[in-house]
């Protein structure tokens, strides 16, 4: 479901301007209480992502007992989805809740905080930020924004996409306007598609309409929600254009660096603790909605045709590598994720690979 | 790793006996600040186990800003590693830092909150567990012993084990004497094995004497660490007795619920904020332990034979079905996390497993 700024919001409902921000007033600080604005780039209460947010700004609240009062905003509601970096940035609000990919326009290695083509499964990309140099590359590109980031979700499995016509191999996606954006796109532009970058909430009707002939957004649960079955008969996976797509919390930093350390210690734990929390939240609704596509709505779910997932990931090496040309923080991005995920490439066949294969029987 | 209780403690250093205890005050209180104990399995700064249990400690005294205030003791400081569970039931400790497995003798449902053969990966585990019911039946098995427990860890890949010889084909296994503890020795019996469960300190020796002709201890990191490939040439995955290790906070449910709510969340965000955190540390650190295994001290790791695989997927079913046998919450807990299992395993190809494959080329 990557998308870039520029574009109008990524969600349906959330196209609102930022015209409310000017009327929200400092920070309040009364009897050493804080409130603090957290704001998203997703709809009120939306399934996974909203809900995770919602948690993170309780649990501040409550770990805090009260003395940094957090209110989330969803998107529109103080500033438009794709405001959120610039918002914190800012300080019209201390916190975002995100994707990084959506800031690739303000630095092309931003993806690699969040998923890119071809690269980690959800528990390698949070292994590489945690524990494998990815924080301190982000720390160090973020604090350019004047940001301080931490993990804060994953969205696990996504389809790789929702086709009217069947795809039986890479001939067959030669022509075809599929939504797609990001890093993802190049690689399908480059396979022969023609992609195009729509807002979540334009994606149904595009399909329904014509004027896009696939369309790649979220998994099973996100994509049961949006209705996308109704139109397109064919869906494909697995998802090696977003093998494992995180979330972030985002932080003004001159903000964060004036909290005491306890209140700085409860925003990361509240963040990394939503990781696990949301993408568990993901793999089981993930799995439900994936039984009631094939059970109740009669979806045929298929495989990739080995020729295109071939072609995809040697295209997603020549695409991704050429972050690494942007400048030096961006080649020692790259290298660092390039080697981390070596490694865990050779960790597989002996963990989390060669387990699913034995038990898939 | 697996281990239950009633042999002598899990890990070299830790056979200490619980004479300290009495010697150690009640909680004090002082001007509305507590110090509580965590007894943890593991000995001081073990590895990942030790240094993520010491992290919780750490994170939960500065989210709290001293309120609670918490102590870490190793095993054998306070009480012996497989004193933990009674420790904390007694309030000799108000918190301990396990893998629930340990505790198998308390009841033979303990182990679906760590892991079972053939089950699920860590990812799944945890998913489970927050999303998927787990908690539930967590929350209900431990409160009749007054326990309240939070996942808190998972160590990841784990190696089927180190052999003396070669192992081509399941024939190879009949009447090996190797150290496995837990539904996974059952197993490994019921493939023609015999098995031993012995501490984690003494495995090295009793392979090196001839007294085990195999030993199945930890993954990449871990083993490493205990040299086991001076010893044993041969050394086997994928993971399939122990697919995804989970560990645990488990809390006195008095002390816990006489907290006020800000302490109950600290408490609980961060044990989820550590299993993620400890999780990634030892994907990082298996993948890097791995390369120096096989680049630094020329061991061949194998994959295990196909009629193992198949037989062991076989006979694991059998084995944890069994456990559901022994009482109405057994056959719940049993019910949940299989019906969970058949919806993660449709899920596998869509995601990790058919992105994995795929990545692999």
């Amino acid at each position: 479901m990557a998308q870039t700024v520029g574009r109008r919001d990524v969600l349906k409902g959330a196209a609102v301007t930022a015209a409310g921000a000017a009327a929200f007033p400092a920070p309040a600080i009364a009897e050493g209480r804080m409130k603090w604005r957290l704001v998203t780039c997703w709809p009120k209460n939306f399934p996974g992502l909203g809900v995770g947010a919602q948690r993170i700004a309780d649990r501040i609240t409550t770990m805090s007992d009260g003395k940094l009062e957090v209110k989330l905003y969803a998107a529109g509601e103080l500033v438009p989805a794709f405001e959120v970096f610039d918002a914190v940035r800012e300080g019209t609000a201390e916190m975002g809740h995100d994707s990084p990919y959506y800031w690739s326009s303000k630095n092309k290695s931003i993806p690699f905080f969040a998923s890119v083509p071809g690269g980690l499964t959800a528990q390698e990309q949070i292994a590489w930020i945690m524990h494998g140099g990815g924080q301190e590359l982000w720390d160090e590109l973020y604090g350019e924004f004047g940001l301080k980031a931490f993990p804060a979700g994953n969205a696990g499995q996504q389809f790789f996409g929702w086709y009217r016509d069947e795809i039986k191999s890479l001939q067959d996606l030669q022509g075809l306007k599929i939504r797609m954006a990001g890093l993802q796109a190049e690689v399908l532009n480059r396979l022969g598609a023609t992609t195009v970058n729509l807002p979540g909430g334009e994606v149904m009707a595009a399909l329904q309409s014509g004027v896009i002939d696939a369309a790649e957004w979220g998994g099973s649960w996100m994509d049961l929600a949006f209705g996308f079955y109704k139109v397109a008969k064919f869906c494909y996976g697995p998802n090696i254009h977003e093998p494992g797509t995180a979330n972030s919390l985002v932080v003004n930093k001159a903000a964060y660096d004036a909290l005491p350390a306890s209140l700085q210690m409860i925003i990361q734990e509240a963040a990394v603790a939503e990781m696990t929390n949301m993408l568990s939240e993901f793999v089981v609704m993930n799995g439900r909605s994936l039984k009631s596509l094939v059970e109740d709505h009669g979806v045929t779910i298929g495989r990739l045709p080995d020729d295109i997932q071939k072609k995809w990931f040697t295209v997603s090496e020549e695409v991704v590598a050429e972050t690494a040309a942007e400048g030096d923080i961006n080649r020692r991005i790259y290298e660092s994720w390039k080697s981390f995920r070596q490694q865990a490439r050779a960790l597989a066949p002996l963990s989390e690979l060669g387990f699913m294969e034995g038990r898939r029987g």
